[in-house]
C-alpha cells in the first residue's frame, strides 16, 4: 500500500490515496488559496505552482494559484490526472524532493489546525436532484398520502430543481433559523414566524469539471468525464414553511436560507477503487439514460451526527450509503444537459438526501422522526422531531480501502435562534 | 420637456429621460464594455471614465470601465443618481462638453447599429416568480382543473422558484428546440424528442443593485433601493416536457434551456414618473409583505409579436400591462428574502408572465391558445398553438410619457430545429 512521508493516522480520512482539493487560507496569510489536504496538512498549491511544480502540465501558466477551483476544473481529466500524478508523487515515502527539503516543508506543507477552509469554487448553479427512491417515497407519502407518494415520472428521470447558488457556505456554518410563512393545519390565514420544522439533508454532491455548450447534450457514457469530484452537501430545510409554498412551482423558502458543503472535493480517480453496482433500475431507462457502466455509483459510507447544547458526544442519528442512490451522477449530467442546458466548471449537482431502506438509514429528520409521529430519543433522554436552536448538525462519509479510507472530513452547521419576527 | 443634442426620434425607446445601461462591443474593438444609450448612439462609459467624467462620482477609482454592470449595480441609489445626473447632464441640448467636441463626440459616441449587446451583468442567481393571478390562473385550469386553478397559498404569497442562471443570453438569440421527456396521453412509457409545445413567456426582470447579508432580511419598505433596474424577459418553455416534470418540484428542463434577457436596462429613476397603483391584494398581505406605498408598481405596455418563416411582417399577439401584475416588485424583493436567503448585486428577478383579464392580453401561447383548444390565426393565414421551427418571438415595452417613451427595446429570439434525438 502506498503511503505519505507525511504521517496519516489510520482512520484519517486523506491519506495519499485521496488528496482531495481545497480553498484555504491563514491568519498570516487571509487570501484565499488552493490546497490539497494530505494527513493533518494541508499542501499549498500556489507556493507549489510558484516553484515550478505543475509547469510540466500547464507550461508557464497560472492555473493552481487562483482563489478557486474553476480554472483548474474546467481544464478536464488529463490535466487532472498529471496533477494527481505529480501531487501523489512528491507526497510519497519514497520521494525525497519534499521529504528532505526541511526549508520546502515549511513553505509548503501548512498544519490543518492553522487554516480557514472558504468555498473550492464559485458555485455559478446549484441544481439538487431527488434520486433516492426511498427518501421520495417517504416524502411523497408524508405530503400527498400513500396513494401519491412516488409519482409517475420519477422511476423515468432524475426528478431535480434548481436551488439557490448565493447561499451556499462552507462547512462550518452557522443556520440561523429562518422565518416564514407556514399553515400546519390548513386555516383560512396561513402564520408568520421562525419555523418550527428545521431539518437537515444528508446528500452528496458532484463538482462539474469542463461543461458543453448550450444546447449540445452530454451523452450518459461521457458524463463522468465532466465530474471533477465530490462533496458533502447538507441542504437546511425549513419542513412547514415548505409544506404550504411547494405547490406547484417547487421549494424555494424552505431551502434557500443556507446550503452547507464539505470543504474537501474528493476526486473521482480517489474515488474509483470504489465503484460498484446501483441498484436494479425498473423499468429500463429510456436511451439517454441507458448507462451501459456495471459500476455506475459508488460505495461511500455516510452519516449524520447531532449534538444538542446539553450533549457532550455525539449521536449518530443516521447510517447511510451513497450506492443507495436509484439514479447515478451520470445519469443525472446526462438528464440535465439533455435540453440543451449548459453546465459550467463549478456547478453543484446534489444528489438529493439520501435514504436507505432501514429506518436509521433515513438522510433526514422528517423521515427519521415520521413528521414528528415517532421523534427520536437521543442517547442523554432528550427527543427531537426536528432541530432545536444550539443543536449541532455534522455529516461525514468515507470509502473504507483495505488498510485505508478515502473520506470527505465533515460537514457541519449549528442552528442559532431566528430574529425577532 | 428635456432633450438631448443626439437626435432621438418621437417614436424612439431611448430618449434623454431614459438612458438605460448596457454593456456592447464592436467589430473593432470586441472587448465588453459598459454603454449608456441615447437615440441611436451608445455612449461609451469606459471611454467617459477614462477621461475623468465620472471622477466626481467615484474618485480615481474604476466602476464603469468594466466588463459588466456588477460592480456599479452593488455601488446603490446614490451612486446610481450621481452618473445619471452626470450623463444628463452631459447628453441636454444645453451643454457644449461633448455637443461642441466633435472628436469627443467621435471617440464617445457609438452609433447602435454597429455594436453587439452582450449580458450587462453575471447573474449569479436567477429567480422566476408567478405573480400574474391571471396567468396563475389560467394555467392552473389547463394543469390541473377548474377546481384546483389557484392554489391556496397564492394569495398570501409571492410564489417563485429558482431558475437556471447559466443558459440566460441576450437578445438577440437563437433559441434551439429541446428534446426531453414528455407524457401528453398520460401513457404507461413516456416519449422522448424534440419538444412539440414550444412557447415563450412575456415577463419583466428586476436587476438587483445592492445584495442583503445572509440572514438579514430587506424590508418590503426599503425594498426598491435594492433594485437597479428592470428588462424584458422571455421564459422560453417546452410545454409537454413541463407538464411531465414539473410535480413534485416544479419546472427544471422545460424552462432552462434557454431564457433570454433584453439587452438595455432600465434604471428605476427613469421608471419613477410612471409609477402607479397595482390590484388591490384582498385579503390583506401579512405585515412583512405590506407595502405601504401608493404607487408600487409601474405603467409599461408590453407587447409580444411574432413572425413565421413565411410573414414579411410581425403580428401583435399579445398587449398587456406591467400594472397587472398582483404582487409588486418590492413585494418579490421582501419575501425573497424574509427567510435569511441573500441576494446578490445582478441577481434577475423575474415576474413571471403577465397576462391580463382579456383574451389577446395573455403572455403566452399556452394561455393565447387555450392549450391548443383554439389555436391563433395569424395574418397571412397561418395557425399557431406552439412556436414552430423558424418563428420569431419578439417582446418589447414601454412607458407612455408627454412628448416621449422610455421603452425596454425589445427581447427577440428564433427558434431553430432540435437536434437529431
Amino acid at each position: 500500500m502506498q503511503r505519505s512521508f507525511v504521517p496519516v493516522a489510520a482512520e484519517s480520512h486523506f491519506p495519499i490515496q485521496n488528496l482531495p482539493f481545497g480553498v484555504f487560507s491563514t491568519a498570516e496569510r487571509p487570501e484565499p488559496r488552493i490546497g490539497v489536504r494530505i494527513g493533518d496538512f494541508v499542501l499549498d498549491l500556489r507556493e507549489m505552482e510558484h516553484r515550478g511544480f505543475f509547469r510540466d502540465v500547464f507550461g508557464d501558466e497560472h492555473v493552481l494559484c487562483k482563489r478557486s477551483l474553476n480554472k483548474f476544473m474546467g481544464r478536464g481529466r488529463e490535466a487532472w490526472r498529471a496533477v494527481r500524478r505529480t501531487l501523489t508523487q512528491l507526497l510519497s515515502e519514497d520521494c525525497a524532493t519534499l521529504r528532505d527539503d526541511a526549508a520546502l516543508r515549511a513553505a509548503v506543507l501548512v498544519p490543518a489546525e492553522t487554516v480557514r477552509m472558504h468555498l473550492p469554487c464559485e458555485i455559478g448553479d446549484y441544481t439538487d436532484f431527488y434520486s433516492s427512491r426511498e427518501h421520495a417515497t417517504n416524502v411523497g407519502k408524508m405530503f400527498r398520502g400513500e396513494a401519491n407518494a412516488l409519482l409517475p415520472n420519477w422511476t423515468w428521470l432524475p426528478v431535480g430543481y434548481h436551488g439557490r447558488s448565493s447561499s451556499i457556505g462552507v462547512s462550518p456554518q452557522e443556520i440561523r433559523r429562518p422565518l416564514g410563512q407556514s399553515n400546519p393545519k390548513d386555516e383560512p390565514t396561513p402564520q408568520f414566524g421562525p419555523s418550527r420544522m428545521m431539518d437537515f439533508e444528508l446528500e452528496v454532491g458532484a463538482l462539474i469539471g469542463p461543461g458543453n455548450a448550450q444546447g449540445e447534450p452530454i451523452p450518459v457514457g461521457a458524463a463522468l468525464d465532466h465530474v471533477f469530484g465530490l462533496v458533502l452537501v447538507n441542504d437546511w430545510s425549513a419542513r412547514d414553511i415548505q409544506k404550504w409554498e411547494y405547490v406547484p412551482l417547487g421549494p424555494f423558502l424552505a431551502k434557500n436560507f443556507a446550503t452547507t458543503i464539505s470543504p474537501w472535493v474528493v476526486p473521482m480517480e480517489a474515488l474509483a477503487p470504489f465503484a460498484c453496482a446501483g441498484p436494479k433500475q425498473e423499468p429500463e431507462p429510456l436511451a439517454y439514460l441507458r448507462d451501459a457502466s456495471a459500476a455506475p455509483t459508488f460505495d461511500i459510507r455516510l452519516e449524520a451526527q447531532l449534538r444538542t447544547p446539553t450533549m457532550r458526544e455525539w449521536d449518530v442519528i443516521c447510517r447511510t450509503n451513497f450506492r443507495n442512490l436509484y439514479w447515478s451522477i451520470a445519469q443525472q449530467v446526462a438528464h440535465h444537459t439533455v435540453g440543451g442546458c449548459n453546465l459550467r466548471p463549478g456547478d453543484l449537482l446534489a444528489s438529493g438526501t439520501i435514504s436507505g431502506a432501514a429506518a436509521d438509514s433515513y438522510g433526514s429528520l422528517l423521515e427519521l422522526a415520521w413528521r414528528g409521529e415517532r421523534p427520536l430519543t437521543l442517547s442523554n433522554g432528550e427527543k427531537r422531531a426536528s432541530l432545536q436552536d444550539g443543536d449541532e448538525l455534522t455529516l461525514s462519509g468515507w470509502c473504507d480501502g483495505v488498510g485505508y479510507r478515502v473520506g470527505f472530513g465533515e460537514c457541519s452547521g449549528r442552528i442559532t435562534p431566528a430574529l425577532s419576527g
